[in-house]
């Protein structure tokens, strides 16, 4: 009963359902002072002065924190949610402090309020006066990059290039230019086709449900404490400690329920701050709440991402060679933005089995702008709408059906990055593909829609494939651990560092401690909260990797547990006529072991070793036949009080991973346009995932639901708007800044090849991120189906569409 | 810095002192209900009838439950705050329910109001009315074991007799009769003395200054959760599951910092009270405080007892024989009865090597009285008030100096109890008698008191002596558990079952930890909070154990610890040419080596091994000469964060302990006694103590402070009265019942003879109860010294000695 592979109830659906659950909020201690942040009304510039005068005289107000105070800390600090490194060429950048004198972008936070009430923080906040030396804002990539720009960070970066990576598939030194000229004299010029296009991905908000919340207060052992909405408490206990100049050991980060991330909760926000808050308070309690309008600006976004992009095919449908120029803006500070841009390329390349090689450079950029960081599939949906519009526009030029173009050509069987030796274990990319074709009964549609279409709504199909590996070794470290404790009652604590932000973790580490140690599913709880004073170190919720890699530990974990029981099991059947024959489970355990030697047919002098033992639905079985012995809540309550042989069971394990692997998947869409409106419905959308054997079937169906919505939004309607004289976000509000909602949505269809990954701890590898990647493309390529237009850049609203149309001569 | 044997600062004397330790109270959610117990208004009886019907209208008013509720859970549970126990022998009497319908005691729990305001609630506890069947209160030990009285716990004790031990030393067969006969056969009667008397000692209350308090909720893993302030977090567990028929996996319990126990939360109090109240309300948050006077009358109290005795000494001073006849009166439930009153007498005859033998009998019995349980140093000032009057007795008796005596025949060196197997590795209790000898100049006040005194102030001296085991094995499972977990900064977090009841076990904890791993006392962060669902499983705050069983599990932990930490400096050093030589700390680990290997003088194929290994002051050392190698936390941030061998490096383990011995002590007291005022002014007081090695010399000291003023208390002015007609307690409340204050306490003098037992994990033994045991008696010997006269009954109260000193004719 709820082991691997069921569709068991969320361990936390009672819990959320009824309120019970704690949230940051939910937790305040009594008697809390109240934060707020006060941010730059330019985009750059200087402070070069704060005048707190009028507001510290607003009742209430017990102080404030601005960027010009002497003490306040000069430490630089990184925010990505990427475990830290002892290797220098692995450790973020460190590129801000807490309160920014060097404004870089309109709401940059330069001050911070602390009261008694929210009314005389936010009061106060507002009759701060700050005078400014300011620069020209330089919002856009070519403007920052425009020789002679300001750098926004000169120590740091001088030309604003945070990174640029040269990377190329098919050798070191494969060059595009060259495979050109190369395949030019090979195949002769009329037999290649070249295609190239610049496409376009906008900058959106993560629009968690939750914002990023949090409070600090200075702990009994004189801690700084801050209890965040956070994804990575761990990384956040780092740089935190960072950011103050103090020891690990003296920070603490606790990290409750949390109502959503999506990657803006995978960077160190506001707790640095926070804790800075509480003490210069000398400790005391402070919340620092930020508004969904804040959240929006002053947080995280995800990159803008622009590509030029060509293609070399031969007609037959030959992928020969590819090429890539991908800006990333990454906004005011680095944030992830070094490794977002990289992730874009890799999968790029990696998506295709070009026939020559691909040749990419990939530039991120800081610009005066909100932050870029890390979003739900880190990159990978800007370089699979460059690579899925791309291929959707090679195929049309060469006049090839674009699923048979994909399944010519896409990425094989076994493939291994040779950058990073990622491998390919198990392979569904064509099975998604074949079994997505079929469920949307392509063949028979395209060619309906394919043939020439009149009237005002034109109807359409389209597909997009992705790869997204699992984890993010070996590019960076990667590790968890958990703990196990068995209760009297032989139920267990299960305790995780890796988080739970919404997506189910908590369910299939349960799910995964059950199948490894026999203990049925309902009688293990887990440890919802992740206090870095006493959780198992795990570096959280990103990159997909929890099912995988925290996966690994928990395994590991279990099966270290699952021994421990044995053998107390054994010692219990060896020793059922002296020890146990005292206890009040003295005949339980002699008929037992009359069952095991009876049935295992022991000679006399044969003892019952752990090995011929299993643990079964919570019961101690004979490994062989899986004959019955006793029930674990007669070993739990013997081994916590057995005079002769006590044993609290526990285990704690970490586990190192040097591994990984690829998910891949396909989304199918059918669409139809109404031209004079320029709006897009989709009527059919199916996902197909390969994301090997799935931990929780329902669960699973949950996460592709969610992902294909965002990406719903993310192809139709969100972009955050920055204006480019100010550098003011003109959309910063939910009002304005357009997601789906549940009208918007169609609904879903979801399908899964389970093929068991020989690396993935249960057969599993990654599923979190990936269905946020291909309903974009999917889209975009219906709607080239229907109308013969080729969109470039997302989103595709009705404003975007109008104007293509227009060109085109349809509307 | 601040390992073993150094006074080192309290690690939570900053918390307390700036309130920023959280008590239970501190830590009640918000919306919180409020409990109210109704008690019995009658001693011994049954609830017929209970109506409620006005108090459900007192406006918020939410729920009220009766002992007549038909869904009452109706599992019988005990309280006591033992280890549970496999084994029926050792198992507690199941004795009670939640709410008793049999009521008992004046002061019973018959109902429970659960309101929305505290007002409310205590009004609506007012207005339910109660119909009894009254039977005859049976107050004392003698009503209820009168042929023929009403049975309190029909099933379980028909006489009423919890308990009757018959315990002997000199032969299973000894009897003082016989001896009696023998020796005058021996020796002549001439030669013989033989005293008899009746000794007794009053019911007490432990007045802790934190009130039993608790709330219950349900949690988010539908755990029914007690946040408590108990002494004994996974016993309650343990007990409230019992007491609920749940499973212990369905329970929590969680200890917050606390104020004092002393015994009386070693005992499952209001918690399944309080834990079903939660659950009749859906799991809402319910909180319990019950107020000083119910604390007093309706949890536990110390068991007055009376002792009748005898013993038989020859003339040189030489103790024969004695016997002992001991009631004590338990009140209305089992609790801790049957255990306390056989710790009695088994120091009773452990204190002295009477050469034939001793007789006892020990007889706990059930009344209709506030109900008894543990209380500091669990009988054993009970039996040392009654072997020290005895001895002073005897002693005054046969014109023998009683310090000459006790040196004479007290226990001897290598003294082993026949019964349990208790011995006393490490004799200290000769050198403490000579220590507290000379330190108040006994033999010239002795001399000088002894002579002829007039005026109506006297003067007197004298002394009591005491031995107490360590923990409770072979009585009852022993067994400690401990957790540790490194820090980046190579802090570590220290985690313990034990419980910190304000004793200063969670400084002496870290100082054990900080001795045995090498890591700086102040970077080792202790976890002060017992969350049965987190907390390595321990039993709690009783019996002095916890500096010697959890210590064991502290060192035993520890060990292991650093262990891990040495495999992996040695990792390091082997590695620095290779793995290390990537990381930020490459030169410093290059240099490290370098130092080792020409230190150690290695040749080239030697390796550094971790046994060549040690850490102090966290660093890494070479073992052979302390040579500083590198910081811990270059060793923290490199097993956190390594590409090459990640490793979280963590220890935990449980310690079953199979292992006792004895402390020793003697107070030496010297008073004034103003016989017309019938008042005893204590001008000297010093408790000599012998347990072995002091954790921390300072804390140690400020034990025996506390100790001896109880004991001061319990000798002169501390008694609970019942009135013995209704079984009402008379004075439950501070201002009737009296402690000693400030004011009228003397100054304390300690002292400490350290000898280092063999069996304590850093040579100590039991300290945490010894002071409090012969304070009384001293002073009661003093007052025989000062006046001749010899009081039996305590507390020697104006009133009691008046009526002495009338009867001796002084007054």
């Amino acid at each position: 009963m709820g082991a691997v592979g069921k569709s068991v109830k969320r361990v936390d659906a009672v819990a959320k359902v009824t309120g019970q659950a704690q949230y940051t909020a939910d937790l305040e201690p009594r008697d809390i002072l109240h934060g707020k942040v006060v941010h730059s009304t330019i985009a750059n510039g200087i402070v070069k002065r704060i005048d707190i005068s009028k507001a510290m005289q607003v009742p209430g107000v017990v102080k404030i924190l601005t960027c010009l105070d002497r003490d306040l800390p000069q430490y630089l600090f990184p925010t990505a949610g990427h475990p830290w490194s002892v290797e220098t060429a692995h450790q973020d950048i460190c590129d801000r402090l807490i309160l920014n004198r060097r404004v870089r972008f309109y709401g940059d936070d330069i001050a911070a309020v602390i009261a008694e009430n929210e009314v005389a923080a936010a009061q106060a906040a507002r009759l701060i006066e700050v005078e400014y030396r300011q620069f020209k804002p330089i919002v856009t990539v070519e403007a920052a990059m425009k020789k002679g720009a300001t750098p926004l960070h000169k120590e740091v970066r001088p030309d604003n290039v945070i990174v640029h990576s040269h990377m190329t598939m098919g050798g070191a030194d494969f060059r595009y230019e060259q495979a050109r000229r190369t395949a030019a004299k090979e195949y002769g010029s009329e037999e290649l086709t070249e295609i190239s296009g610049t496409y376009e991905t906008p900058r959106i908000s993560h629009c968690h449900i939750e914002l990023a919340t949090s409070f600090a207060y200075v702990d009994q052992n004189g801690k700084i404490t801050v209890t965040t909405s956070t994804q990575i408490p761990h990384i956040v206990r780092k740089c935190v400690a960072m950011s103050l100049g103090l020891p690990e050991g003296k920070v603490r980060i606790i990290k409750p329920y949390i109502g959503g991330g999506f990657g803006n909760k995978q960077d160190v926000l506001y707790e640095p701050l926070n804790a800075l808050m509480s003490l210069s308070v000398g400790g005391r309690a402070v919340r620092l709440e930020i508004s969904r309008e804040e959240t929006i600006v002053s947080t995280r976004t995800r990159h803008a991402m622009t590509g030029h992009l060509r293609a070399l095919v031969k007609k037959d449908g030959t992928l020969l060679a590819r090429s890539a120029e991908i800006y990333a803006n990454n906004g005011a500070y680095a944030s992830h933005g070094h490794a977002v841009c990289a992730n874009a390329g890799a999968v790029f390349k990696d998506l295709y089995a070009d026939r020559m090689g691909v040749e990419e450079d990939c530039y991120t950029v800081y610009t005066s702008s909100p932050t870029a960081g890390a979003m739900r599939a880190y990159g990978i949906p800007q370089s699979v709408w460059f690579a899925e519009c791309l291929t959707d526009d090679i195929a049309r030029a060469i006049g090839m059906d674009p699923c048979e173009f994909r399944l010519k050509n896409c990425m094989k069987e076994g493939f291994r990055d040779p950058g990073n030796g990622i491998t390919f274990h198990s392979y569904g990319l064509k099975k998604c593909i074949e079994a997505g074709r079929k469920a949307i009964d392509w063949d028979r549609k395209k060619k309906e829609y394919d043939r020439p279409q009149t009237g005002p709504v034109r109807r359409g199909i389209g597909m997009a494939i992705f790869c997204y590996k699992t984890g993010v070794y070996p590019i960076s470290l990667e590790a968890a651990s958990a703990r196990m404790v068995l209760n009297q009652d032989g139920s267990m604590q299960l305790f995780m560092g890796a988080t739970e932000i919404g997506q189910g973790a908590d369910t299939v580490f349960t799910q995964m401690a059950a199948e490894t140690t026999g203990i049925s599913f309902d009688k293990i709880y887990i440890g919802t909260v992740q206090d870095t004073d006493t959780a198992p170190l795990d570096f959280g919720a990103y990159a997909s990797r929890q099912t995988y890699v925290s996966g690994m530990a928990v395994k590991a974990c279990a099966e270290q547990f699952k021994q421990k029981i044995l053998d107390y099991a054994a010692y219990m059947l060896e020793h059922a006529s002296t020890d146990m024959a005292r206890t009040v489970y003295a005949e339980e355990i002699a008929s037992a072991r009359r069952t095991a030697v009876r049935s295992l047919k022991l000679g006399k002098t044969e003892k019952i070793t752990p090995a011929m033992l299993d643990i079964r639905e919570s019961r101690i079985v004979l490994k062989k036949n899986g004959r019955q012995l006793f029930d674990l809540a007669v070993l739990g309550d013997t081994s916590f009080y057995s005079l002769d042989r006590e044993q609290h069971i526990t285990a704690e394990v970490t586990h190192h991973c040097k591994q990984n692997t690829f998910s891949s998947g396909a989304t199918f869409a059918e669409v139809e346009v109404d031209l004079a409106l320029s709006r897009v419905k989709v009527t059919r959308i199916i996902n197909v995932h390969d994301s090997g054997r799935l931990i929780n079937p329902q669960l699973a169906e949950a996460q592709v639901h969610g992902g294909v919505a965002m990406s719903l939004g993310y192809g139709l309607s969100e972009e955050l708007l920055v204006d480019e004289k100010t550098g003011r976000t003109l959309n910063g509000n939910l009002l304005d800044f357009k997601i789906p909602t549940a009208m918007d949505v169609p609904e879903i269809e979801v399908k899964f090849i389970e093929l068991e990954d020989p690396t993935g701890p249960y057969g599993n590898k990654s599923l979190g991120e990936p269905p946020a990647i291909t309903p974009a493309p999917a889209i975009r390529n219906a709607i080239l189906n229907a109308t013969g237009v080729a969109m470039t850049k997302a989103p595709m609203t009705p404003q975007r569409l109008f104007e293509a149309f227009q060109s085109a001569g349809l509307v």
